[in-house]
């Protein structure tokens, strides 16, 4: 099974001193050695174009994989094709494929109860359960949340903090939690005033899941919506800023305040409406819709306004959060202390779940649950997912690869004018922007066929995700591949 | 961690020949000797009453659990209490805790890699992924289906399945699955024709799940709804029979055309309001609304007034499914050869999904889809359990302890007339009233504390959910504890 894994140290001295962070037409990398990396592969290997003969390619399906074989940030298929992963499918493998310290925590005997036993969370926990999350979840809990409630994936997550702020909010309306009568008998056939007019402001190009609720939060693409009934719900516009983002900070702002200018509007607006907004929901990077970002001030600025108009703040960390900006949180950026009301995660978090503040905590049983409302397996797996980011100082390694892959973007950008813009990010949460949407789909295809896995989001951009195990050299093989592929696009 | 464990045939022995059929005050065992069992208690055993000292009992939390000394159909607490467990998890354990085919298949290092690397499903599958499927959903799907999608949860998997019948509708609707210019602008802005204003047909009594989508169609209690926005859909009535069905045929039949007939009216009003019914959703007995049945004449009719007026039929089996009935399905109990469009599941099929027909198959990639999109490692769970079931033959089991129990339960009925009525049930599916919810709740607790767990539904329920090795053995053990607890209630 590790027959072609090679020595660490044998592959990377192929590899050093050779990056030129100038001009140059080859990048190859100038990073040192590294130690704990003896799960990953030393590169790509294709044996047949993607999906090969073994493979399918149907629906959305881009072909099928072999886990097995897979290590660290390598992705193989089952043509044995074996690929950098940049993608990390959709973001959501924290530190990489047949990570040792998780395989080791899978076989150990004491666990298997935990993975043939999955209780009703809400009423029997296990005994271990409260030190689990501990160790887990909270201990990278948000500044100002002692609690979290953990859910089966991101759209229950979503769903869920919807829920709790519009209980929230309908208990302030009332002053008390006693519904009335009415609440009561009205609730139960979908009618006001138990199941109130309330609404939840989101913003165009945001994405925050697709069951019903979320759906009418998520404004990206249309056939995620498409033919599903929704409720009107007020729409802010995100900010279109300019990139590089320090190079136009006049302008950002103007756009920031126009956009803030419109979110206060429309909260005034769907009150008067008489659907008012319970709560604002938002990305720190819009991910799906275009990896869109903006500045710790209009994050400040919109946090303030919810406060100011009694509105939640929630805070969508599902594609952002575990680490690849180089914090825990994309939100830990903006410098508050009092970020938010709720931020939700799943992805790398490896279960969905929210925390919250502890007036959002729901006033009696029931009103937050399901059968499982989560998984403790998954907790297990993400309390030594976390172990490993500390050990192996993940977030700094994160940091410093970001800064190596935008750079190189940087410099790919300047060097191919015609086919790139905007490049962006932060830690490894990196895109870029492609000339058109038929290029994009070009490039993504050939980046493959030459072993790099890379996703698009927005119309025409590229999106980074590796796993918070990319390193600078692999940062340097991709973009090694990445230029020789923009080559057959001049 | 097996001390406690004691010799089967030394256990039973202790047990047979003793239960009287008659109006015997002692409830005991006639079974004979079972095999197949090591893996169980002999019975409960009880150290404190529960919660006890070192569990704890807040919000919706019953007690805290010692999952590794759980076995079969005993689940142990924190503080060494061991109950015979006739909720499971709210009727989400199969095959009872710790089974020793699921412990050996988590032990066995080939599935290591299913563990620890959860793919996007709807992109990246595994190699193994469709036989899986065919391993285990596909190898018990209703009739008339060959497609599956799994969730990772109940609501998930329902709201996913409103989902697709919008979109089989909207296209029934257009005549073809182009969508216009106005259909894709407006659906951005949650607006019609993008957005449509259609409507799902729920029952009163019915549970869904408690998503907004979901709940939307829930209308068991008003907990689940109070303060969440919902949609303007129509709600028929369940029909309301009277118990045993075989006595009450003439009037059953009559409260069943009267909510048919009603079902129809709905359908035309709510087409003529502009909001046309897309799916009609029903449980084949509606669980937590109070274990309320209706007849294979009431499903068969409900069935052909969908087809009629061009709604999906949607069966949501999350709790009813894996096998507690007798068969795989409530609905198989009809005898219909196109018994639905659509069958959802979660609970003990151990991940989320749902059947459907080839028509409610999404006409493009990514309508019917999410990051996650079930989990793999739970797939081969079901599959093992699945071999379980046809190996030691737990449909007939469940048949034969379902009998059983109900005519347990009928003899209890007529000998506390004044607690006990409306005995009800299909295989170890069953309910039965009690006086009124305080008693309901009296009774609950005090079988606890004499080691039987049973969980409420409805207003004043008691429904029994065994997992499906719940012998006729553990059925007389229950019997007498039940009684006991009857004879303080007196």
């Amino acid at each position: 099974m590790a027959s072609s894994l090679i020595s660490r140290r044998f592959a990377l001295s192929l590899q050093t001193n050779l990056w030129l962070s100038a001009s140059a037409c080859r990048y190859v990398s100038k990073a040192a050695p590294k130690t704990q990396v003896d799960f990953d592969y030393d590169g790509p290997s294709m044996k047949t174009s993607v999906p090969g003969p073994r493979s399918q390619n149907i629906g959305a399906i881009n072909f099928f994989c072999n886990y097995e074989e897979s290590r660290g940030n390598y992705l193989v298929d089952v043509d044995n094709n074996r690929m950098l992963d940049i993608y990390t499918q959709i973001s959501s493998i924290p530190i990489g494929y047949n990570h040792p310290a998780l395989l080791k925590l899978m076989a150990n005997p004491n666990n298997l109860s935990t993975l043939v036993n999955r209780p009703a969370l809400g009423i029997l926990p296990p005994e271990n359960f409260p030190d689990k999350l501990t160790e887990s979840l909270l201990s990278v809990a948000p500044s100002g949340m002692r609690r979290v409630q953990t859910m089966a994936c991101g759209s229950c997550s979503n769903e869920n903090a919807y829920k709790a702020m519009f209980i929230w909010y309908r208990n302030k309306e009332r002053g008390h939690n006693t519904p009335s009568d009415e609440d009561l008998s009205t609730c139960m056939i979908n009618q006001a005033p138990g199941c109130p007019d309330l609404s939840i402001l989101s913003f165009m190009g945001g994405f925050h899941g697709r069951t019903l609720g979320c759906l009418a939060t998520t404004h990206s693409k249309a056939i995620h919506k498409l033919d599903v009934p929704s409720f009107d719900w007020p729409m802010a516009p995100f900010p279109r800023l300019q990139y590089p983002l320090q190079e136009f900070t006049r302008e950002n702002a103007q756009e920031e305040a126009r956009c803030l200018e419109e979110v206060e509007d429309l909260i005034v607006k769907w009150r008067q409406k008489g659907k008012p907004v319970a709560g604002i929901v938002i990305e720190p990077i819009q991910a799906e819709g275009g990896d869109n970002h903006a500045s710790p001030d209009f994050f400040k600025s919109l946090r303030n306004i919810a406060r100011k108009h009694g509105c939640a703040f929630h805070v969508d960390e599902v594609q952002t959060g575990g680490g690849a900006t180089g914090k825990y949180w994309a939100h830990e950026h903006w410098g508050m202390d009092d970020p938010a009301d709720i931020v939700s995660f799943s992805k790398k978090l490896l279960t969905g779940g929210y925390y919250h503040k502890d007036e959002l905590q729901a006033d009696k049983p029931y009103r937050i649950f399901n059968t499982w409302m989560g998984d403790p397996s998954k907790n297990l797996l993400l309390a030594e997912v976390l172990n490993v980011i500390r050990r192996e100082n993940l977030l700094e390694e994160v940091t410093r690869s970001g800064k190596a892959l935008l750079n190189g973007l940087y410099d790919l950008q300047a060097q191919n004018p015609g086919i790139l813009s905007r490049a962006r990010g932060q830690g490894t949460f990196c895109a870029i922007d492609i000339c058109d949407d038929a290029t994009r789909n070009s490039i993504l295809l050939k980046a493959r066929d030459k072993g790099v896995l890379l996703g698009g989001c927005g119309d025409r951009s590229i999106r980074f995700r590796p796993a918070l195990v990319f390193k600078e050299y692999h940062v340097h093989m991709f973009l090694n591949i990445f230029n020789d592929v923009l080559a057959q696009h001049k």
